[in-house]
């Protein structure tokens, strides 16, 4: 990669990390990507509204004959943005708008894939690529919105990486399977009935059954009867209010479910549903379930982890094999319901700040690393 | 009582009820009582800033001696109104305060005893009244600041009443010893950690420490081990927020604590806590506690109770003996902490709508009632 294009996406990602964008919000850092591309090469860009992506076609040769071309192939990088204070006023490129900021690093696989553009643009490659800047990663429902595309464009092979904390800097880890957990939000309500609090029998409070219910699911995680790593934190319960002359009447409790197996997040929840009815029906109460921030399993394709291993072989890169997913979730997992894929990681150093932290930033000399990777898996 | 002070008072009632303010806020509804009495009698006015109260100071004859005075008596009313949304658009005076409304009567009590001050005015007594118009008394606060006259003025017994439905309409309902239970808002706040949703064993999740005290308190009640009625109502349960990212890290519950007996209100504070702190203990969390609405047991003195019988009975109205306290609260009971005294019910009606409720309104008809029992009690 030439020092100028190195510079130029080092540039472009300190502007993105200058302004950061929530899910769902991220107009500005898709004109900023959308401004960079066109600003510097000559490759279509098609917008999609919350997203777009970059098409590069190859250049065949006449004689070439058409079996012999390989088909076409995606990278991913997504862009949005954590709702996290910046702990780094020092920083020359310190977010602008306070209590957001790139605290995973989305800046920097934006960048890196812009990087791939401009190497696409400047050598070639043998293949159609498309390149595709994914919004709204956070809240598990970007991906959803792009995934169309692998059909569309007939893609036959998507990658992506996220640069992560706590494996060697520079290191490439990745994990043929699930390389990170399913999740996803359930919140329980529990309707029942209101009373003043000086006749709580002629009400129906739902703390009770929420009581049991979170005990059932401590005992349930302590009993371990899964094949995999399985969650339930409770993130959140709310019941009644604070007047102290009413009997609480309706209440809900919020998990968030993780597992490492899709099939186990399913069986999670149906037991914890099953158990839900039960308590509500012993009080007398009413239920409905609400879902927030869904995230399939990240499951690696055989083939394409060892593409991600040779590449990285071949750029004389240290390799990490994991031995058991990631426990964070990744919506990248969507793609690779589609077609073959592998998700990688970046080593940001083993004691550098964790992602979804103040201190945390991106790695400036990732970018280039990435965009390396990436040209060896065309 | 004449009729064009039967009149007045009812046209006070409707003011006040037009003009309803909740507890602490009372500063016009008692500009319009006092203007009411200053513009229609000569007793003295006592302001004294959240609320104030009226004297009359009898007119010994010189030959009396002073042993065969009669002590200073009290009367006392309340004139604060609640959070609730009146359902009455078709009265003449409904409230003209959207979301407040006088759904306890406190507007007839307030006119009931400046109803008295009118008759006092009028026709004179044998011994010093105290007529004290109290604000707050929906939060238990205001009879706290009112007590200390008690003893500024050496009286020597005190009564009050409050409307009541489900009992006979016109009925005196009474109770030697305690009438109202005690009550009081206890908050519990357990601190732990917040954790990435997604390593909840780095953090210390209040969730299950809150559980195991609801279902303690729940078979506490259930055990019955107490003398008599004692009730821990749950109003509310805050744990975490709806970021499905965080194990929560911070929770709080909060109870109505009822009791007919002071002391068994005390003892089943000090088992909740005891279990409190146990199961703070197992999960590594630290405790604090908050009171709210503090309201002491309504004991009423046998003689004072026995001069209300009487009264009734020389004024030919049913009398209703109750049987158990009623579970509501009352901060009536902060004075007879200071002197003897009794609180007294008049009944609204067996079918008619509930206190606290948007369809209940004050009955004009208790009020020259009330007045004539007080005058009995002189």
């Amino acid at each position: 990669m030439k020092k100028e294009n190195r510079d130029k996406i080092v540039a472009l990602r300190h502007d993105l990390h200058c302004h950061p964008e929530l899910s769902m919000q991220e107009q500005e850092t898709k004109n900023r990507l959308i401004t960079f591309i066109k600003e510097n090469i000559q490759l279509e860009v098609i917008d999609r509204g919350n997203w777009f992506y970059v098409q590069y076609t190859t250049k065949r040769q006449s004689e070439m004959p058409e079996a012999d071309t390989k088909p076409p192939i995606a990278f991913r990088a997504d862009f949005d943005a954590l709702p996290i204070l910046e702990d780094a006023e020092s920083l020359p490129y310190a977010s602008e708008n306070p209590g957001v900021s790139h605290k995973c690093g989305h800046d920097g696989h934006a960048s890196a894939l812009a990087g791939l553009a401009l190497e696409l643009d400047a050598n070639g490659a043998d293949r159609d690529v498309y390149l595709i800047f994914q919004h709204a990663e956070e809240i598990g429902r970007g991906a959803q919105e792009c995934v169309p595309l692998i059909k569309e464009k007939k893609i036959a092979e998507i990658y992506g990486f996220h640069n992560w904390s706590g494996f060697p800097k520079g290191a490439v880890v990745l994990r043929e399977g699930v390389s990170q957990c399913a999740s996803r939000g359930l919140t329980i309500t529990f309707t029942g009935k209101k009373s003043h609090a000086s006749i709580p029998e002629q009400g129906k409070n739902p703390s009770v059954a929420i009581a049991k219910l979170i005990l059932y699911v401590q005992n349930l995680l302590q009993a371990t009867t899964f094949e995999q790593l399985v969650l339930a934190t409770i993130v959140n319960v709310e019941i009644g209010t604070k007047d102290f002359g009413i009997s609480a009447g309706e209440g809900e409790i919020s998990f968030t479910l993780r597992a490492a197996l899709q099939r186990e997040l399913d069986e999670l929840e149906q037991m914890i549903r099953t158990q839900a009815e039960k308590f509500a029906a012993e009080e007398g109460l009413q239920l409905s379930y609400a879902y927030d921030d869904p995230f399939p399993e990240t499951a690696n394709d055989a083939k394409a982890i060892e593409r991600v291993r040779n590449a990285a072989e071949k750029l004389h890169l240290p390799v990490v094999e994991l031995t058991e997913p990631l426990r964070a979730s990744e919506d990248f997992g969507y793609y690779t319901k589609e077609c073959p894929g592998a998700m990688f990681y970046l080593g940001n150093g083993e004691d550098y700040p964790a992602l979804h932290t103040p201190e945390y930033d991106f790695r400036d000399e990732l970018l280039e690393l990435a965009v390396n990777i990436f040209r060896k898996l065309i």
